[in-house]
């Protein structure tokens, strides 16, 4: 966790403000959870290995006798938790007021997490997250209007170029199915397969083997891998989803991933629409960690960066554990703290900021009165009495979003302002 | 703690844009801490009755045995807490970063808070407080910047009218002083006189003769509480200032409340820069609760509501326990809560929002392609599938904000967009 200071401050308000305004424009409603819920709830299996890492509150009043007692049950000394990610509070959110909401609910949520990594650069144990999601629609239309809606939102930031990769959990498991993976390996493989990236065919292959799973499927799985591609890269569209895959792959699932990519065309005509010209990219490969999804799974990613910008998925079952009644849902997160890193500091353009410097002799009076005059201009105005060093004044003032200064005599009328280079 | 559903979250972010817009302007710089702090600085005596109100977090990785220990010692199964105000850690954040900041520092904080109060009507055990504070200034300069800041954010909230009362600890200390009070007896004899407005002079008078303090500073007391009063109401300056207290008050204490009404007059011309025309009013009687005040304390009241909409004051004394160097200080916090009742929902004027209504016939594609466009054009665009009730999901639509609509047939290149009314 850390402190942030005002430059940065500024930085991620703007961010903030982009995003917020993009989303609400694109029809999504912001939505606020408290930060504390309930910890049976943050412990239902459905939070992954992110339940490992949440922030327990002590629960209040306990007497001694009552924590002798939880050294047997250590579960028994909490009864609140702060979130680990907005998704877990979004399904009990949704449980709890849906006769309140439209019939597709599309939320946006901003918010700070907490989880308890190892502090490592550029992971903090405080940070906010950027999810927008759709509940009540099982088509192809809430995936699209999540996609045009992020990549709105990242054109908007300055970083146009960005791409989605997308799959399908039930194409990742029809694919090891028809591999000859047995059920029950499924997980542990998905977890190797998630490494692709990192460690090559070569290395998948060893893995799977040291795992000793189904020797034969190992070896089709590798054929696969191995074999000669000739795939237009960055192409998108059903003869190029059906060539990534296994012979064969259900209908279902190609159908569903090919309606995204025509609605996404149809959302992003700047981009040409035409759906093998938009920023699509299927990815046979991509697992995303989550146990939670059953559907479409996608990241984002930008030229500029070698990780993923966010991602989401479809996880339809996960509002039933909560309300008794499947509601479909897909969401997207935006990773903000990335974001933040990436987007150049555009400070305000057009409103002036003055830095009025002033020495100890002008009457308070006076220099209130001129910071006054000066806001009611539309300026930003900060008062600093003269140091020594007026060159290092200066100076931090513009770090700080500062343009021009002005130096306040005694008994001034008028300033003059002057800009800050 | 609650869920914040749309209108109310879209109401919530208006009014914190006009406050961090208005407080940007007056030149304070926005920072953000940690929401979990340390629970040492949490309960160091520094935070009053609201210690005992914090939400403290369990300690990661306490094993059986040392559960058992804690049941000797529960403040060893916390390392960490939420925060329960916004002041404690500024203090800390001050001494953790001093060197990058300026001199005179003026910070805006805009954050929840966490108090397991018991649940009420209107208060909540999570909720937003919005502070400002001004870090290494003492003179009048700094509680008037504070001052002519929050009066310019609530008039932009459209809340014109407000005043703040104002008093001073030193003042306070000096009065209770003068009719014979002993220290010893004033933190208890500050206590009953801030109940005057509910239970009057007499209220006071037989509080204070319970509590069985120094009988002749009681009756000193009760006298000056019943001596007959002509002063002008509201009017603000040296003669009313003077006239509200008893005779001889030090000049120190006076001049320094006289200087701030001079900046404020100097600070909102508006209201007529004459000392005795400013919306200020001194209360010798203003107590607020918090120990740490060693100085100015004051109120933001509004002819609307009984209750107060803010306040704060100086805390000389804080930054100094954690810097071990003194440095002065003066906040304002502002009642968010509160405020977001008041204010009126003013929906983004000008910007279209538009609900496109269609049949489950229209293909996704085609509704896709009219919501981007739409977009393009400066709008907000929501989707929605036709109900039976056309009229119920118009009108709710229109609650979240929503200013036209069409209906789209299959294959439409052009939409008829209509007023929502």
């Amino acid at each position: 966790m850390r402190d942030i200071l005002p430059a940065d401050k500024a930085r991620r308000e703007r961010v903030l403000a982009v995003i917020r305004e993009r989303y609400l424009a694109h029809g999504f409603d912001e939505i606020e959870t408290p930060v504390l819920e309930e910890y049976s709830r943050l412990h239902a299996g459905i939070g992954g290995d992110n339940e490992k890492l949440a922030y327990n509150v002590l629960r209040r009043g306990l007497d001694a006798d009552a924590i002798r007692a939880a050294a047997a049950d250590p579960a028994a000394l909490s009864d609140l938790g702060l979130r680990y990610d907005l998704t877990v509070p979004l399904a009990r959110f949704y449980a709890s007021n849906r006769g309140q909401l439209p019939t597709v609910f599309r939320s946006i949520q901003i918010g700070a997490v907490w989880r308890a990594e190892r502090p490592q650069k550029g992971r903090y144990r405080q940070f906010v997250q950027c999810d927008i999601d759709i509940m009540g629609d099982d088509s192809a239309r809430a995936e699209a209007e999540l996609m045009v809606a992020s990549l709105d939102t990242v054109d908007a930031l300055g970083l146009e170029g960005a791409t989605v990769r997308i799959n399908d959990r039930r194409a990742l498991d029809w694919m090891l199915d028809s591999f000859g993976f047995t059920a029950e390996e499924r997980p542990g493989v998905l977890i190797t397969i998630d490494k692709l990236d990192k460690i090559g065919p070569d290395g998948v292959a060893a893995e799977l083997r040291d795992r000793a799973v189904t020797a034969h499927a190992v070896d089709a799985f590798e054929a696969f891998l191995r074999r000669p591609q000739t795939m237009e890269i960055n192409a998108y569209g059903e003869r190029q989803i059906r060539k990534a895959l296994p012979d064969g792959a259900p209908d279902e699932i190609v159908d569903h991933l090919v309606g995204i990519g025509q609605a996404v065309a149809a959302g992003r005509p700047s981009t040409g629409s035409a759906i093998d010209d938009i920023p699509l990219v299927f990815d046979p490969f991509l697992v995303r960690g989550m146990g939670y999804y059953t559907g479409t799974i996608f990241e984002l990613a930008h030229p500029s960066v070698d990780y993923s910008l966010g991602g989401g998925g479809r996880y339809d079952g996960m509002i039933g554990r909560f309300l008794g009644q499947q509601v479909p849902a897909v969401g997207f997160s935006l990773g903000f703290e990335r974001l933040v890193d990436l987007v150049t500091a555009n400070s305000d353009a057009g409103a002036q900021a003055v830095v009025l410097v002033h020495d100890a002799d002008v009457p308070v009076v006076e220099l209130v009165a001129h910071k006054t005059a000066l806001i009611a201009t539309g300026a930003r105005v900060r008062l600093e009495r003269r140091t020594k060093n007026l060159k290092a004044l200066l100076e931090r003032a513009a770090a700080d979003g500062y343009t021009a200064f002005a130096t306040v005599p005694v008994g001034a009328s008028d300033l003059e302002i002057k800009p800050l280079s």
